[in-house]
């Protein structure tokens, strides 16, 4: 399990063939930067994750995770605070972020790329960048020039970090519900009191000051999602040198004993016990702490779409070597007496195909969605800009929903290909398979991405976004079809079904959202197989000419796998849209036919 | 999650309806013994897991399981001991077994019935008295006279625990790897030496003795499956009259530290370490060893499907009662303002009448099983056995794969509707989960059924049997077609996929096996898929019929839920076959069409 090696060439390969890379690097937002710093930054990064993070893992989870100690500190595990100095060190933190605060000004994208090693590194360990980086990206769009000041630079080379304080016991997916305060104070500050729960690195040893961003709710707030503001709430008190001052009245209750990222603290934080509240500082206006929130939210729900692509690569690397070592039974073919490799019996082949195909479509469509996010930022031309906003939208639930939907399915795979050994924790497969149920749940469950697809996706622009998407697919068919027949009728097939349900879902969902709501599921994996399809058709089309193209022998095998590997996800996982259509497609009838009552008390007995 | 409560209704409606208990007891065989005799020793055993059991299965997790001693004792957890020792008296071990040797006589779907509760009130605990009931059972089957005496009353009554010993470190699903010696000794017994591993319950301190069946090579055994012998091999010697004796050698060198069922003693035993071998006594003849076992697969793989269920149904009910507490948003049609129990949701109802219907199809399934294993044996007919015979062949892949599958997806879905509560230990939801992802590895992995499907049970009378089994599916279609349609022509599409996906085997894989197996997993699915239509198709219209004539509303409420469910099934679920044939039908080009070495060495940097 120490042997996880970062998968640069495919991760270079998506970037360049499938997420234009080079096309970003012209924005004149990134100034200097081109496609070759980039490479080089993620190659870089990738060595020290794979050599500084990777080999912490598995000890992490063994010795038990995060400890919470008496007196409200968290003792993270052994190696922790020191891989986090080096972190730190060498600015990894900064890359993605502008040049002002100290960051790199390298595209949002070189991010993606480096978190997806770092997590696939020890997902644990990453959630703390990660969380700071979703901080910092806060303060950035919504903080005023004086927070910016305070706290962006410490934030942006890591030597602080950053939290999200949204769910409270009774406000879960119902953000809306929460009731944590914030009193305004004379001072211009506020004081905030109230229990948070599910906060991810809200306490731990890896830094002395810990930002947190914090929704709560002013005295006269309207109800609901739109009485809710976003605080700053700093762990320590800052003093006006910029130097750290007082314990600020926030501690840690106690953390969450949980089934996998063990090593990664879940805190409950309280606020305001030893007084009248924290002391808070409100970003931005009053009551637009929803829509801060939600012009941040594509971006960290593709986060969480990549810890999905993370954890099924190292578990791809793993069930990989060990089909390669292990040996039972005889194959087809083989000769008679002899032992063979698992990975030539059939159906160990078909696993691993389906876990290295998925994860080539997984990785080119979370590095299509991130491109298009630096293109809404940064693309020159306002047009594109737009277009990229709408791709962005679309493809987000996606790529949050399916990724990590798919890192259960294929962890999982890991193990069953370790068979009795995959169900031991000494192998490694079972942290990993652990580790991977609580991406669909968390930054929004994978229902909820269903229905933010349905409900909110698809009538962008009266239901053009989608029907621009369908489009998209169907070229990519087009443009494959000459060399690869199969793939192009596969994923053509597959816009027919996707077509089918979405024309379903306009004529009947319009009129019957418990209808569209009740086929979201179902729509969201058959959407998805569609349009990870998409990519797998580009793969194959760009992978084509280059196999052709190849000037060695080794560059010639490497982009005919990735013809394979098309193949196999376009003819042997993508007409499972097939199956779904019903599903979509039955309404509301089938499955609130029984009703809530007679469900709950139907007698068992 | 100390709720649990025996689904007694349900299980009595399928073994009444879907498995012919009335029928089954009308053999020779079962002399006295009634369906009502048979429904009050399920009701009684049910109260008394659901009491005395249940309440075990979280605590005994949480304190980490069974403990392995220095000595090589190993120490249950707490409750066990004693929860075990009123299990015996109860005499619940002996209710399937020979009145001759102290059993009860039931038939063995009386048994499967109390497993399925045992296993939903602790899947840990349960899995002693099931080893046990399989030595049993091969004792039963191919021991002698004397062995019988000796062994049988005390194993029935379950003073005595019993083992199965195949799996050793190289020779997991490739049983005929195994290396084992049994060396004849002159007064007719063997001693035994080698280690196996994955032994459950292969020590523990719940009975006095534990009686191995242990396979072993003899000296001039033939390689791999041929030259396999089976022993029993007790922990201690027994007496000549009866009682307990010296120690034998055998030791339990560890135990394992698993994902999941951490209170089941997962052994390594040693035997021979201190001499000449462990004391063994051959059963049968040598070398018969695997064709021994292979009389008892079909019903320990039916039994390990019947962990499915059972995890299931306990994550179910668990769900439901959070479904129906839990507030969170206001779900389609709620007044405003008001916070909707998250059962009202759309999605979250989707998730549960998935979960429901998949239940009530699995336990059809296994029981119509269960049924054929008792046909198998006891039919006073003889052509009625050989037709039982050839079902039980066929349905028992899918009862194995299928339902321990579906029990990881549905063990899923129960963290999914608890969302982050799921995630952490105590809620319980997450040991269900940890508990599931080990029946579709042992007694022979879901790939393993998948192959036993397509290579072993297709070819049974040249595809006689599995034709019958498609006339079978057509005529279920065909007698609900009146009542309800949507099912009918549900389960007709099934069956011709079905029947598309069977051809094309035929046509290419007997020519081809390389091909057959490589849509050997797609195409378990899709057999069970429409196999689990045509069981729920009976059910509805079972039901449909019921509710017409029922004499009571909450009987008429009940049996209506059942046609509710059945057609939430066939329309939602099964249509996924349609997703299924071109894996099937693709053949091996698109998985083996990377070959290993390209798989395993394609350059990652």
């Amino acid at each position: 399990m120490t042997d996880y090696r970062a998968p640069i060439r495919d991760i270079v390969f998506a970037l360049d063939n499938l997420a234009g890379l080079d096309n970003l690097c012209d924005f004149d937002a990134f100034g200097e930067i081109d496609r070759d710093t980039v490479v080089g930054v993620i190659e870089e990064s990738g060595r020290f994750f794979e050599q500084v993070v990777a080999p912490l893992y598995r000890a992490a989870d063994e010795g038990g995770g995060s400890k919470w100690n008496q007196d409200g500190t968290v003792t993270t595990p052994e190696g922790y605070i020191d891989a986090y100095r080096q972190y730190v060190d060498a600015g990894w933190g900064a890359v993605p972020f502008p040049q002002s605060y100290g960051g790199g000004g390298f595209p949002w994208i070189s991010a993606i790329a480096m978190q997806e090693i770092l997590t696939s590194a020890d997902l644990s360990f990453s959630m703390g960048p990660l969380l700071t980086q979703g901080a910092i990206d806060m303060l950035l769009h919504h903080g005023s020039e004086e927070q910016k000041e305070v706290f962006l630079p410490k934030m942006v080379t890591g030597e602080w970090s950053g939290t999200m304080n949204l769910t409270e016991p009774e406000a879960g997916s119902d953000v809306g519900a929460l009731r944590t305060k914030a009193v305004p104070h004379t001072d211009g500050s506020y004081r905030i009191s109230g229990q948070k729960i599910f906060i991810t690195f809200g306490e731990h040893d890896m830094t002395d000051q810990i930002v947190h961003l914090v929704l709560a709710r002013t005295p006269d707030a309207p109800p609901g999602t739109k009485g809710i503001s976003c605080f700053i709430v700093p762990k320590l008190l800052v003093n006006d040198d910029g130097s750290l001052g007082e314990r600020n009245d926030v501690r840690c209750a106690s953390i969450e004993h949980k089934m996998g990222i063990r090593a990664s603290p879940t805190c409950v934080l309280s606020y305001g016990d030893d007084g009248d509240g924290a002391v808070g500082y409100l970003i931005g206006e009053e009551n637009q702490g929803m829509r801060y929130m939600f012009t941040m939210m594509n971006n960290a729900r593709l986060s969480v779409g990549v810890e999905g692509l993370s954890l099924s690569e190292r578990a791809y690397q793993q069930a990989l070597a060990y089909a390669v070592e292990r040996k039972q039974g005889r194959a087809p073919g083989a000769p008679k007496g002899e032992l063979s490799p698992i990975i030539d019996h059939p159906d160990v082949r078909r696993m691993l195909m389906t876990m290295r195909s998925t994860i080539e479509a997984m990785r080119g469509l979370l590095y299509i969605d991130a491109a298009g996010v630096d293109a809404t930022r940064h693309a020159d031309d306002i047009a594109v800009r737009s277009q990229a906003d709408e791709l962005v939208d679309l493809l987000t639930p996606m790529s949050k929903g399916w990724c990590t939907d798919m890192a259960v399915e294929l962890t999982s795979l890991n193990i069953q290909i370790h068979g009795g050994m995959g169900f031991i924790e000494e192998t490694g497969a079972a942290q990993l398979y652990r580790d991977a149920r609580i991406p669909p749940i968390y930054e929004g469950t994978n229902g909820i991405q269903a229905m933010d697809l349905v409900a909110r996706k698809l009538p962008m622009r009266g239901g053009a976004v989608m029907s621009d998407h369908l489009v998209r697919i169907r070229a990519s068919a087009d443009e494959v079809a000459g060399a690869e027949p199969q793939i192009a009728d596969a994923v053509r097939a597959a816009a027919d079904d996707l077509e089918a349900a979405t024309t379903w879902l306009f004529e009947h969902g319009l009129t019957d959202i418990g209808s569209a709501l009740a086929g979201a599921t179902p729509y969201l994996r058959l959407a998805s197989l569609a349009t990870a399809g998409w990519v797998m058709a580009q793969q194959a089309e760009v992978a084509t000419g280059l196999a052709a193209g190849a000037s060695s022998e080794d560059d010639k095998r490497y982009y005919a796998a990735k013809v394979e590997t098309a193949r196999f996800f376009c003819t042997q996982i993508v007409p499972q849209t097939a199956g779904l259509v019903p599903a979509v497609c039955a309404g509301a009838a089938p499955i609130m036919g029984l009703s809530a009552d007679d469900l709950a008390s139907v007698p068992l007995a």
